[in-house]
């Protein structure tokens, strides 16, 4: 199926924007729209990632999640390296249209390049005054270095 | 208790970052990071804001859930004009530190100003190349002229 440029509408109302029915994404001054990715089937949250105008594009229309990643300026087709790709099951998005919530199936079971199933491995711990954080997964999915190889990490300082 | 302007580490380290246990939050080149929310009891998501350094600050040490408006450029104590505050519950942070997941009982059961209980009430939906909104949520839990009265939509074109 032919990639359309223009599957996305004008904003031209806060109530068409809030209470319509066309899809009509802000993506910010960077050109981009943050995205909440969570399991089909735990519920789980998975990562929280960011799409541009052509990745959500792709996504919607290939069925598979794309994102845009920021550190190395480029679209990413997910799970073209690790090959855990996230098949699309539902894109959901919020009154003014600003964020996408995706539920996907993780074919292979970890979204985090860090080898985890889930990026959100750490809880906030804030107690008498001291913060810090606890590991809430400890089991490592995958090894990133096997995975990955000699790839950038995306983490930046 | 004080809020204490420096319980943020500096980042100095991917590894640091990544596998550590010290709280070093990335805020972007707004000063902001994004937060995903949801509701501690059902799972659902609620909805996705931001913080900046002061706001995550004040959700840490106060319990409750502060924003930072990007419209109204204001730090943002949600429920302060609906009385449908988030009781922080778990607060979790990703692999790179640039994304926040922050787990809330909802006092008034709404977290939309919209009226609806999610923010995410409408799907996206992409049939034989043609492309919509289905509600997903029909019913609004309030109603945002009787809660908000006057004040503007804090929705952007």
């Amino acid at each position: 199926m032919m990639v359309t440029e223009n599957i996305f509408s004008k904003r031209t109302a806060v109530e068409q924007v809030e209470e319509g029915i066309e899809l009509a994404p802000k993506f910010n001054s960077y050109g981009l729209i943050p995205v909440v990715v969570t399991d089909i089937n735990t519920g789980e949250l998975l990562m929280h990632g960011y799409m541009n105008e052509q990745a959500l594009r792709k996504t919607i229309v290939s069925g598979q999640m794309h994102y845009y990643s920021r550190s190395r300026e480029v679209i990413w087709h997910k799970g073209s390296t690790s090959g855990f790709f996230q098949n699309v099951k539902e894109l959901h998005i919020d009154d003014d249209q600003d964020a996408i919530w995706a539920k996907v199936e993780v074919l292979g079971g970890a979204s985090c390049h860090v080898g985890y199933r889930t990026c959100f491995y750490r809880k906030i711990d804030y107690t008498d005054g001291n913060i810090g954080l606890i590991f809430t997964d400890k089991e490592k999915v995958f090894d990133p270095r096997v995975v990955y190889g000699d790839e950038t990490n995306p983490t930046k300082l």
